[in-house]
């Protein structure tokens, strides 16, 4: 744990300072070789990054000088939990030039916004408000910012990855044969909670979400879907097309688990493969091979190496096996990707794909996760979390990668 | 249920055919009258209220003539799911021009766009993309068509309430003494997926977030945050400042839950206040208030009464009972606000709030949460949905209104 952590009147763990100015350390340094004169954050998950508190509020930080955090709701608790010198009250947006200016920002030419995220109306608005100002998307900059992991980042994800093993082994012991998926989806909800996943998953991307966990027992596993994932199942509504289905536990087929939680923002993100009895022998020759391919990339990958690189890799390997048709998706469910960044977000940079020529360096978080999807039988495969350090792959997840076998016993009455 | 019901390849039922026709119907009339072209709508949530599926894509209606439903993926999962005729692969959304050339749409001059929810990165890359075409907000448009609801809707809404119904009985018969209000939120969550609760709470506000559930033994219930809530609590971290805390239940102190599901996209919300043993003579006094605002506004409301009319009839039953500075939140916490409208939203229109003047409506329906928070002792109070008839209120909450005794019995080994 860092130094300095501080706790708040309600009780929990702070944000370290040392973090925080070290954030917007970097962050001024980048906006000054970006040439602009400072950014207006206003999406909830970037404020808390720049600042340590998520309260209603619009972020100034300026190319150099005290960031102003502007709240709207709730003052005390920002000012409790943020440890930025300049925290006032917001009582509307048309304030905000005002403010500026008396804090000698009265002129700003080039502003840094968050483009992918601020809705249209409120870009307009900022535009038609500050109508000498050009203003800039650094969406980019600030993914690229937060891609890099502290260790008090590493350490609240290596705190996700508990719960998640925790929670694996215990349902474990409770599922049961003629057991829905959507009370295995509830329960491992509830474990999650009580071992301290702050309840909800978050996604930057618009329109996307996500769930707990996906369990898939067989064949709904295998439905094409929305996501950009390779297997998101049938869902119980068009309304939310995505997760646990009507299906429940049977013998002999693969039970698919997908499990995210996050710790102070942080997630970590696994999947796991159970059964109860055996595994069928094209689906059991699937899951080797998705352990092949991460034991060949946790002894091969060096900060430097691509992540298109990295993909090739894993789908070489898929395709030596006969899985090409398989790997990540089947038919028009076929995604071209084999791994995601974590953070206070699940689809951070760096993005493990063909697409993606960046090398990985020392302090990305990622997760990986080969899998292959069997139209009628279900969708195989583990993923696991790893930090990228001088060395190579650590792992964080702590969960053992093979087929975990359940005794199942009867179904509950 | 309405006539047409039809099942899906996943084996949930469908949006009815009818339903959809309606609902383009009127908004083609609407986009008429609005001297509009047509609508450009990219947020899932609407996509899903004009199509029925909510597969990645983009929707056109032309203010006359068949909709356009252009599908990233998956195609053959919206062509399952949505009665729509259009149903158009989008390799990416480049393709947009041509497609709509193809379909005699090739000069468009006012188009509609949701620019309350669309990333201004997606609004800048449109407004490049049709450089002739006016783009128009209509978003108050389409959220005050959504304000009305078929007896479809209704029915949806219907089950969620059913749900949190039998969420609630269960319940009472699982809280203990000592009992920690993370393990009743994943007990909640547990009982609301195993019922077909479809696993989220969907928002439409940016930068907002919904839980299951909030649970509030005691005192941590009147901590103010960032929530437009009377209480929203201080859950376990910053970076998630709402819902469950580390308090434990305990005798004779208010259990506030307050629990939300959502039945093929449609939201229900209820709040109720369960005790051990028996409440403090002024939390009870409190919650008897908010019993009698209630019982009150489903006698006298009407439609044509207007969303600030119920607003201040409540508070004034408020004041006049001496909780003037709790009706709704205390200090920075208190929350112009009575109730939200529900449906594929949890936030959606009316708010009966002073600054909204329209008058409710036969088909609205929405939530009333006259609730009153008392530092350092906890929030309480009774929160129930309601359709507005042509003779006034129909409470559609099953749950008894009262507070709920509940055994309680020793804590848990």
């Amino acid at each position: 744990m860092a130094e300095d952590v501080a706790i708040s009147d309600n009780g929990y763990a702070l944000v370290p300072k040392a973090e925080i100015q070290s954030r917007i350390e970097r962050f001024q340094k980048w906006l000054a070789s970006e040439a602009l004169d400072g950014a207006f954050l206003l999406q909830h998950v970037d404020i808390f990054y720049f600042s340590g508190t998520l309260q209603r509020s619009i972020l100034f930080v300026p190319a150099s000088g005290q960031p102003l955090l502007m709240v709207m709701k709730s003052v005390q608790r920002a000012r409790n939990e943020s440890p930025l010198q300049e925290i006032l009250p917001l009582g509307g947006r048309d304030a905000l030039p005002s403010i500026l200016a008396d804090f000698n920002h009265g002129s700003l030419e080039r502003v840094g916004l968050e483009l992918d995220v601020l809705p249209a109306a409120q870009y307009l608005w900022l535009r038609n408000k500050f109508s000498q100002t050009h203003f800039v998307d650094i969406s980019p900059g600030i993914r690229t910012l937060r891609m890099i992991k502290s260790p008090y980042e590493i350490d609240q994800i290596r705190q996700s990855a508990a719960i998640l093993d925790k929670g694996c082994q215990q349902i474990r012991w409770l599922i049961r044969e003629g057991m829905p998926e959507l009370e295995i989806d509830g329960l491992l909800f509830s474990i999650a909670r009580r071992e301290g996943h702050m309840g909800v998953m978050r996604m930057r991307g618009w329109n996307q979400e996500m769930m707990n966990a996906h369990v898939f027992a067989g064949a709904g596993g295998a439905v094409v879907s929305c996501c950009e994932t390779p297997g998101n199942g049938t869902g119980i509504t068009p309304a939310m097309p995505q997760g646990a289905g009507r299906a429940r536990v049977t013998r002999n087929q693969p039970i698919y688990i997908d499990y995210g939680v996050a710790v102070n923002g942080y997630h970590g993100d696994q999947t796991r493969t159970l059964v109860i009895g055996e595994l069928d022998r094209t689906l059991a020759r699937a899951h080797a091979c998705s352990k092949e391919i991460l034991e060949t990339l946790e002894d091969g990958i060096r900060p430097g190496m691509t992540c298109r690189e990295i993909f090739d890799k894993a789908k070489i390997i898929a395709c030596d096996r006969g899985f090409e048709d398989h790997f990540m998706g089947h038919g028009e469910g076929q995604v071209r990707f084999l791994g995601h960044g974590l953070g206070l977000e699940i689809d951070e940079m760096p993005v493990i794909a063909p697409k993606f020529k960046m090398p990985v360096e020392e302090g990305m978080v990622f997760a990986l996760e080969p899998k292959f999807s069997f139209p009628g039988a279900g969708i195989i495969g583990i993923e696991d979390d790893y930090l990228v350090t001088a060395q190579g792959l650590e792992r964080l997840t702590l969960t053992e990668q093979n087929v975990l076998q359940i005794s199942g016993g009867p179904a509950p009455v």
